[in-house]
């Protein structure tokens, strides 16, 4: 199982002075949806500059005009990005077409879709590399939250999955007995007083 | 009915050129997601700042954290911000909760939602300005695409609501006709030779 950091920091210099904590732990650097937002593509450029050798995640969440969107975040230095699971069929197929042009991978992302065992399987058959199971931030903060119900539509999936729900230190055995093929952390580290010992810790966990 | 631009190009440059060409026939100044992504919130910065007395319109289309997206796009200059229906209700919530606190407004992107008619009634409800009733780039070039069903679903609706999805001459009086507050052209204005002009007309057009 790999380890992704999910950097949901708002500037450029505040990922590049988190990846450079954090890198030597983890297989995946995440830019967060609402750092690209803030600062545009080049923060990916930034990143994927000072960590040649790590795997690149832009965090897209792509809903519509797939292929560009996906064409220009690949030309701009991402190894993967995400396409919403909740996107029309034709935007993932778009999103896919260039991650094979560039020889780089998409990853669909299903927040917000009900059925994620059955779309999971669809959009797997589609060319996505894996799905993310993933409760976003805002349903991490509603009562009652559990990453239970993630876990299991995972396992029930049977195909290729990344976990992102809130993965810490007390949870991230679980994701692996889950067959996670990678396990998303972002506040875990992020907003851990030691970024790096956060991250060695949940790297020494995963068996 | 107010007449929007939806800009889709890819930097804040070819942006401004646009907006300066077509601001005097239009109300409302759209930045396309992909522009946003592309260039980073600045690019709303300046276009705003360029037309302080346009309404300028954030397609951030957002999934997750609707509170820290809406927030950081209102203090980028921006009046109007996207939210995905498709979003949970927490994340509309927290988008609407950012647009009281800057005096301005949510708009919900109906794109994806398969049962339009419900959750524009739902989303009003919890706060939005208006919805976007909106077939994407991807859907649209889908075989056998009419604007239709979203004119329906925005007639059957009865609440506020702009129209996108491929307006042009030929279709605007239509749009009109279903009751639309507003009216979004994207490659009708940004792909005519004469784009200034295609503004006009379409501005000619709306009784």
């Amino acid at each position: 199982m790999k380890l992704q950091v999910a950097m949901d920091v708002l500037t450029t210099e505040a990922a590049l002075e988190l990846a450079a904590q954090v890198a030597p732990y983890v297989d995946i650097i995440e830019l967060g949806t609402p750092l690209i937002k803030a600062e545009g593509l080049r923060a990916v450029t930034a990143i994927k500059a000072a960590h040649p050798d790590k795997i690149v995640f832009a965090d897209l969440k792509t809903m519509d005009a797939g292929e560009l969107e996906a064409d220009i975040a690949f030309s701009a230095g991402a190894d993967l990005v995400t396409v919403l699971g909740t996107a029309g069929d034709s935007t993932i197929i778009g999103a896919v077409a260039a991650a094979t042009k560039h020889g780089k991978g998409i990853v669909v992302d299903l927040i917000g879709v009900s059925d994620k065992v059955t779309r999971a399987r669809e959009v797997t058959a589609l060319g996505a590399k894996f799905v993310e199971m993933h409760a976003g931030l805002d349903e991490q903060a509603e009562a009652g939250f559990s990453l239970d119900g993630l876990l299991n539509q995972g396992e029930t999936a049977k195909v290729p999955f990344s976990l992102a729900g809130g993965v810490n230190i007390k949870t991230i055995a679980s994701v692996q007995r889950a067959g996670a093929t990678v396990a998303v952390a972002g506040g875990a580290i992020y907003g851990a007083t030691d970024p790096a010992a956060a991250a060695a810790e949940l790297r020494a966990a995963i068996i």
